[in-house]
């Protein structure tokens, strides 16, 4: 007998057509939101019951805020919307032609279906770097980083082996994103400001921060400048940066690069790619490159009824063969698009989508920042707070806003981080959630 | 090979004698502050990295508060300190013979020893009830509770079995001391103004609170007259309240009381009382009733150099004939008195200790609290300003107070709690730390 057996997921019928969204991120909060006075009983699946901002997420792994400041209770977002039922339930598969979608918890009927359930960490079928590196896509992962990362500092004091004092200190960073690049400007801050207060018998320049990425330049999304301006921050930061260099091997002890070079170390962090998070249940012809394929109304192809939004969307056009990127923005403008699409009658009425770049941004530490606008690149303390504003009024909440501007200033005026607690003590596995299966 | 193979904790002797205490909770902190400046070498041992204020540690269990408000680092806490050294180690035994103490981590070497390692949950010997009920000591244990809350919730809306609906939404709490009663105010809350705003789907008439204690009255550590008032208090919120009574059996899914009754719950909260956390080493005859038999000068009693505070300690006296109350403010008094007797050259000098009870109190819910000061016994919401007052001060660390606070305004203003978040999910056994062995 199963645990989940005694549940089901037996929601009433209204009289409105029932719509169903998979996961309670950007696209499917939004599109909930969109469609708040539409003629929809809406339905929404997500298997935790809150939502999360991922983009902050490298400051809870780096003890700066705490998950409440980031994550959002699900059911608290939608607490006035009417006809609107949420389940913390995971879904397993779905049925195109009968209508009906598969959780751990039974089967449940829509009218139309829209799968916003975004994109896990890719290990390109590496079970090595799977096992023992650490990703970054969810808020226990986060935890578990931060955890671990100051019990090795624990350990750092207790042993006078100098091999292990470098295992224990070096931290390996894959992926020159903006998650990559952000963790390593966070982890340059905790080893400039934070840990030589809290560790005075560490001696610091031991502790050493690696940042690989396989192309040529950093945050290959954005501009050459900002891309430049990254890597000089990084280097302020004494970040080893290796380009074009990607990881061959991973023991949990040392880590061996394309280039040759091993660098001793427990601490790997995963930021390398992700990809769709593809539920079963919908023809290879629907499937591109792990993204479902849709058209320019976000409908995935081949099958009635169904959308999808987001990371998991593919939407294939001339400028973005591969689809969009798998950003927030993305998947808020198609819920949009979408929302108001899903209103009209007859579809005939329906727009397609156009991506507005509004630009794109990341932060390096302290006071420092890159921002790309369509028309204008730049860095330094203004793209820093410009930086900062974007990203507090984009956290969904006003208290998670009021917690984390708060923490913000703390942080900034004391040089400290106020969370710095191992709450998982001696973690030898991670908490690996099923979504993030190689 | 065990893990901590390569830990050692050598630390480096300085001129002065070494001073080690054992635990980093109100008696430790206490004696470390106190000593600052006095003619030793401190190092401190804790198996958690932080201080963990208990008061509060109920409100972290009913989403009112985040871990980082009411738990801080012990490094953090003695930054600024020379010649102390703090070690992330879980202490096994002690030799007083050798005057060494064992970790798992190796010996350390001392000169004189302060064991203020505190109390664990005391279960009595059942190990039944150690398996399957939620205790409340440590701040994992609080987390996994609130996990274990909001899950029962979540699955409460899935199922159509009246029987199992009962099981979810009912909660037992055993025992009615302070974290009892307080505990049971917070669930009060919770069902009144919290959980229908996110579950329109469920009834709370279903939902119903059972406090069990084996006495004759509440709060029986406070005055006759605060123990009414807490009945009083609780019964506005609907807990049910049975004196007199204990549990008998529990097979995790149905309580079985003393006087008959059958309570069908998923979730008992084991408050029914503690015991001290006794360390392998010490004669027989310097223990009491699973405490360490200390003399008026917090000595051990059959061994030399070693001091015992706070819950741990049983300073036997015609007044308390057990020892001390197992509550904070003893265990700071008694550090503060051992602090100042030990910076004397000779024990002619010192003086015994003599408790100050300046008084008791405890929350049930908004706007209500009972406060016993030693003359005047008062309640109502002047007795809840009291409470806040006096817990916000007590917090280690102005940044907690601060997020104590501005979480309490909020919580207070908007009816609501700010993490309602399900960060551990599914879990079927609990954290239990090694200390809460039976």
């Amino acid at each position: 007998m199963s645990p989940f057996d005694h549940l089901h997921l037996d929601i009433p019928r209204s009289n409105k057509p029932r719509l169903v969204i998979i996961g309670g991120g950007f696209g499917g909060i939004q599109i909930a939101k969109s469609l708040r006075k539409a003629n929809f009983q809406i339905v929404m699946l997500d298997r935790h019951n809150y939502h999360t901002f991922q983009p902050l997420l490298y400051q809870v792994a780096t003890a700066g805020l705490e998950p409440d400041s980031i994550a959002e209770s699900l059911r608290k977002i939608f607490d006035n919307h009417k006809d609107f039922y949420f389940r913390m339930a995971r879904v397993t598969g779905l049925n195109p032609e009968k209508k009906t979608i598969t959780t751990l918890v039974g089967e449940l009927s829509y009218d139309l279906l829209v799968i916003a359930n975004g994109s896990k960490t890719n290990y390109f079928g590496n079970r090595e770097l799977y096992e023992r590196t650490f990703p970054m896509k969810q808020v226990p992962q986060a935890l578990d980083l931060r955890s671990h990362m100051l019990q090795n500092f624990e350990q750092t004091v207790m042993t006078q082996d100098l091999r292990e004092k470098d295992r224990l200190t070096n931290f390996v960073i894959v992926g020159g994103g903006p998650t990559g690049v952000e963790v390593a400007g966070a982890l340059g801050e905790l080893k400039k400001h934070v840990l030589p207060k809290d560790y005075p018998d560490i001696d610091f320049n031991i502790m050493n921060l690696h940042l690989v990425d396989g192309g040529p330049r950093l945050l290959a999304g954005m501009s050459d400048k900002s891309s430049k301006k990254a890597l000089e921050y990084l280097n302020k930061f004494d970040v080893k940066v290796s380009l074009n260099t990607v990881v061959k091997d991973y023991d949990g002890q040392k880590v061996t690069l394309s280039d040759g070079t091993v660098i001793p170390a427990k601490t790997v962090i995963w930021a390398a790619g992700v990809t769709g998070n593809i539920i079963d249940g919908l023809p290879e012809s629907s499937l591109h490159k792990g993204r479902i394929k849709v058209d320019e109304y976000s409908r995935v192809v081949g099958v009635d009824d169904v959308f999808a939004i987001g990371d998991i969307a593919g939407m294939l056009s001339d400028e973005f063969p591969n689809g969009h990127p798998m950003v927030a923005p993305v998947a808020i403008q198609q819920a949009q698009a979408l929302g108001k699409n899903l209103v009209h009658q007859s579809t005939a009425d329906w727009k397609s989508f156009k991506y507005r770049d509004k630009g794109s941004m990341a932060t390096i530490g302290r006071n420092k920042a890159v921002v790309d606008l369509p028309k204008f690149h730049f860095g330094g303390f203004f793209a820093w707070m410009v930086w900062m504003f974007v990203h507090l009024m984009s956290i969904v909440g006003f208290r998670n806003r009021l917690v984390t501007l708060s923490n913000w200033v703390w942080n900034y005026m004391t040089y400290d981080r106020g969370t710095r607690l191992i709450i998982r003590t001696f973690i030898r596995k991670k908490s690996h959630k099923p979504s993030d299966s190689l």
